[in-house]
């Protein structure tokens, strides 16, 4: 009567902690406050960095698209035609050299962005992991390819050189893990994968790294009582030593994602244009198609600089944050062109953070008479002051916005530009603003122009 | 006080079940008798294949030698001289191409070697699976480099074109793996490792491929407690589907070996000179300094045909059996030197073989009078039959054998040469055998003659 | 009395031609007038391509780095960390794979650049052509790594897709043939090397690809003298079938350069300032510190846009064209960076193009009251216009010109931008334009504006 | 009139040297005697590598193999197997690594097999030098794959570590060197390649490894008058630095093999058995099937040492020496199998040598009544010697020979082994000598016997 696994008999136990805060359920871990730097915060970088990036062809779900159940066949040919007959993906790992990577370089390139936080993926469905996990023999960035520590890097060096929050992606799944494997072979009855992998590389990870956001993914498959979520989630929020500073988002299982957890990611590039009532996170991408490094990307497929704001600012407004993710080439470099759009967000963030950082969503998000014009506020000191982004610089002299009530205490001035701005109320409601003609040397950045608004009475 | 890899509680069972015929002890599991075509089987082949054979250099502790505790400088300074700074030995998986594997090939090989046996690495020290193990992810040789089930092939070919048996080699610990590494930290008080990684493998590869042998290996630092080792056996024993056909070796805990188990293997290449108690079986190198394959093995370094026969003759008459060991080379070829002394062993077992297969030991094991004289005995239909088996060729035209009592049935005959051989009864005990001056063409074979003496008294 | 090279005896007869246009002497190849098309194309590209975009690292000077007189720590540094010992710059070629190099998408990318021509390296000073050339067996791009005849590719392509002109670089020295070297050594009075090499790749080059550049270099340690330079030219000009259209410059033995050939290149970066009175080129990269792919270049590596439009307009002012380096990856792809610049100078052309191609240096070529402003001049159908172009946005409501003399014709008008501008007569000479505060939207493009003055008396 | 290759005309001169010995025409150079110690030697290595030892597939002919005019299929799958699209034989030069070659080693190895003399192929008809050759740059072993100069090593590990003659192997054609197709194509009127390749090649080896053996190779294609074949032999003989040790083959043009030149090697594993008029060396291979090492070659595909013996003693009893053919791999060894043949030859002729070294063919090279027996013969200060080499030792017990005339003096001994052997005339002529018994272990070697026979009538 043995099994085939040895005489091991596994038990769960329920970890019911009488003096615990948070209990292992879905009402409990959802009534836990996010810590507030999080929705502070406003702007991330999301890193995808694994085996994958060594083709750097097609996407970071390079493997799944080469060998999965619906391959490509764009896929395979860049496979027929670049590599040996029997060339495995995990023959990759060895070419993974890393020799450019400079965690410290990395962490100016990202505090220039005027981002606050950054997500590393620790390990993507590939299954590599970028630290030296006990849990993934041989299948490290430590064991093979860089031979280095990269969790760890990164981690101290933003640590050290800049103000960001460190975070961590990881991914539960691993799509051709044979554990897993035959877990969803079984529907999810046995938990070998959970046991042998999940669990322990989460705990790994937390002790070891500490990091500021668990940003978990590839839960879809199964339900979060496999992934044995609630529990891990308890534990991470009653004593880990993140306990106090840790955000996570919401993939914990099928059916979990956009309804439970700490911020709601729902899906990639998740930008509602409305007000959500929980936290959100819009991750999105510099490179439209790709999260993984794709070395054939032209430039036509970058978001430019004014696709890129008007995505942040609509997020913004509708209480989100925005994660932009770059992927770095498998010699560990950030590409210049990479490296220009977050020189560039920075530089906007520089003369326009006011109307980002710290602030709340507005009575409402966006104009009813002015396209592309976006709202935040924030209370300072002195009162509260809404924001007015345009996207577009306005066509005339005039900037008609439909929502402000006005009052008489009202003023206009615009973020970067001395003095204020003259104004009427509408006989219909909102404001005409007067907008001078301003020469291009005299404006304060080159797209999203930001008009604070003070005194207004809604 | 959830435990730090995930809310699960290990219980170990002990299998007792009413019905078996072994228990989970030693005293149970040495009472099984061997299954007889073993010790009827004189001769196994024994093959080392693995990531070591990639560099093929040292042996096949090559990582251990680079990388381990005292590593050995000339493999330090191999890799920096051949190798860029930061290849690590996972790296080496790439490169094991296999490309030319054949394993018909290789079962025609051994069959014409006059074995009865292979024993094939599943896995050494190193960890890497030469089968694609569910417990091994990325660290076998389906996922990397050769991308074939390397033992399911090898056991196909072997059971398909040979009567051989088919055995399976396998380290139970692994130099570098961390759950190894922490159980071993933690005094062998945890079991991670058997849990996740032995015990799966072995069921994977008795379940699997059947094996005849199980040859276990790299047990020496932990105690057999800690391997489940017991627990193991008496399921192998009692319910697994080679429960009446298998044999296994003594290596399963510390302090075991040459205790308890199947045959003894003791240490490596024992050829002890004495008759044994137990079964026992030498297992050695064709390349004296090494499992593995060496690229750089001179002609010097590889046992001659004399020194082969004499340490099997030596090994059958003290009742053991001889595992010769060969090493393939990373692209699968067994070398052409190895096929050699292959091949001679097949042709003389050709002559020889009635002094061999299914012999027990004699009386005494070597003469008194000749040395380099050993001997083994068969019981015939026709009576039993003594072999003398001499290394060298008499000087004279006398072999004296100081052991035989000879009697008035007594003959004499040189096994592959016609007629008999007159002799007389020495003055002190045993006899003098007429040797003629027999031209080198007549002569059976060019080493180790055997000598068939019928009718004799002791 | 044989010579070591076997029993040849090598003469020199020299070329001379009766009917020839073109003696080979200086005098009479300076005499040829340049092709028209060549001064009023403006803008050139330069690709330099080889097995230096393998390491792409350091600058397309990396073996003469590396192994070179005075090699560069980094250069020996990077080697040692990233390959093994015994790796030499040769092995390198195996993998110069050239996976996505596709020629038509080059030279849509060449074309939107708003480029003329193009310059491609059919050989740099490392020896390695780009095209399979019979003085160069398996150190050429169809026996070694990418295995196509690029220079055939890309010829192919700019002239069916595109209608720029199709230059090639060329090196006369390779810094490590040993031919070379031991003509080096004989002071140059033997000629192996231009005889067995220099000489059968260039007209190899002009007979197969017909390039309407043939772009010199590496001439400089040697007197013309030994690289047959008047001879090659005098063919080329007088019998070759590009004899019509082609240009060449001026880097044709030690002295040359600077003096003698066709357009004039001095030296790299050449951007004089001044009015030249023969045409040359700047020849100028933007990575600002390497011809080849540097993976390693930061975004403050590259020039900006502002950078490339002051030194391209300074240099057509003063009489040059522009040849604006990119250096391609060893996969074949220009980097989104490069792709961005190129995009954006072809934007800028297709507003300001009339201020640029073919027009000639005004009598001025910038002003003096007003920095960064640089004229050139066009005659039209309906007369003279001079063209002013601003690097910096005036700062108030007045452009003050210096240079033009007005008429009473004088009109002002802005490229891109509707109607005429008010001015009047500064009373110390020179013109005040009125600049009106245009609001960004309305700008014709981001930097560098053109101001067409008409009916201008000077 | 230029012609394309640039201004140069070579003119090609005759170099009649008035007090030269041999002139450039085939009487001439015929009449040089062979220097004696060639003749003498008897035994020489062949040694066969190169950038074909990478592969180490199919033979030496890979390259042609798979791309040649008529491709062998095995070859192409091979590749296609093996190796990613695009991957060409210039390639495998970086993977030539050598790291294993030591010179030394080699050197003891051959000088144990009793060869006199060793011929090491510089260039074969891949064109890659194992010299860093001036006419072959990136093609040679100093810039790829080895990084050292194995011509240099070799020439002098042999001349500090032995007594042997350094010769060297030569092709003078190249498959694939496009002056030599172009040349080819031009039906041999043009001689680009010999000009810039053949003799600048074979004149750099001659002065810089003065070499005793030339062993020209690769000619067949074309007259030994576009070769220059005459007049490089008249200057080897008549100037070099080895004109008075040198010996030459007879691969000098179409139709030159087997006629002209030094000893004649006539075609491949060439073994006439009977007396030819001029010296000959039957160049042949260990490996049956190929020159280059094969990494797949099974054990029967090596000749045993009865039938390397047996080819040796008839060639060296008609006349000839035999040139033993062993590949080394692409790390630099020499595999056991081949050492093991190597060091049973030495064996062999440290018993023998008597029999071989400085002998000449006698009357008869075979006898009439025993197959498989052939005579030498040597005179010595105490008279002439006969030896009757046997490869089958007789079957009853007595040797009969038809050829030697019996005399008064007649004494008969076998090498190895003591006192002389009692004989009688036979009645129609020759002898029989009567063979004691000797039992194996007083036998002097295990194959190949020799007969001494002194005082001998013919």
């Amino acid at each position: 009567m043995a099994d085939a696994r040895g005489c091991f008999v596994t038990l769960f136990l329920l970890c019911v902690c009488a003096n615990a805060q948070y209990q292992p359920n879905w009402a409990s871990i959802d009534s836990r406050p996010l810590p507030a730097w999080y929705d502070e915060a406003k702007l991330g970088i999301f890193i995808h960095w694994g085996v994958f990036s060594v083709p750097s062809f097609s996407s970071e779900w390079f493997w799944w698209n080469w060998k999965g159940g619906q391959s490509t066949p764009g896929v395979r040919f860049f496979m027929q035609q670049n590599y040996r007959p029997g060339f495995t993906y995990a023959d990759f790992a060895a070419l993974f050299t890393a020799e450019f990577f400079n965690a410290e370089d990395w962490a100016d390139t990202f505090a220039a962005s005027g981002a606050q936080y950054i997500v590393f993926t620790s390990k993507h469905h590939e299954g590599f992991c970028n630290w030296p996990s006990k849990a993934s023999f041989n299948w490290n960035s430590m064991d093979v390819g860089p031979k280095r520590d990269i969790v760890g890097e990164l981690a101290t060096a933003i640590r050290n050189k800049t103000k960001l929050h460190f975070g961590l992606y990881h991914s539960m799944f691993e799509w051709f893990h044979p554990l897993y494997l035959s877990d969803k072979a079984n529907n999810f009855t046995t938990q070998d994968f959970v046991k042998d992998k999940t669990m322990p590389e989460l705990y790994e990870l937390i002790n070891t790294y500490q990091p500021d956001v668990i940003w978990s993914d590839g839960d879809w498959e199964a339900p979060d009582v496999y992934w044995n979520s609630t529990q891990f989630l308890a534990w991470l929020y009653n004593e880990s030593p993140v306990k106090d500073t840790v955000v996570t988002n919401d993939r914990w299982g099928k059916g979990i994602a956009c309804h439970h957890g700490g911020f709601l990611t729902c899906s990639d590039r998740y930008n509602p244009g409305v007000l959500q009532k929980r936290k959100f996170e819009n991750a999105m991408t510099v490179d439209k198609y790709s999260w993984g490094y794709r070395r054939n990307a032209r430039i036509t497929d970058f978001l430019s600089m004014e696709e890129l704001l008007g995505t942040f600012i609509q997020t913004v407004s509708c209480g989100g944050n925005m994660l932009m993710n770059v992927g770095p080439t498998k010699d560990g470099l950030i590409i210049p062109l990479f490296q220009e759009r977050l020189l560039n967000m920075g530089e906007w963030l520089n003369v326009n953070g006011d109307a980002i950082y710290s602030t709340r969503p507005w009575t409402f998000q966006n104009d009813s008479l002015t396209n592309n014009t976006w709202y935040t506020s924030k209370v300072t000191p002195s009162g509260r002051n809404v924001y007015a982004i345009i996207l577009d610089w306005p066509k005339g002299d005039t900037l008609s916005l439909g929502r402000p009530l006005t009052t008489v205490a009202t003023t206009v001035s615009m973020l970067g530009y001395p003095g204020n701005f003259n104004w009427k109320e509408r006989s219909t409601g909102g404001m005409d603003i007067e907008i001078p003609a301003i020469p291009i040397n005299k404006m304060p950045c080159k797209y999203a122009w930001v008009f604070q608004l003070t005194g207004i009475g809604n």
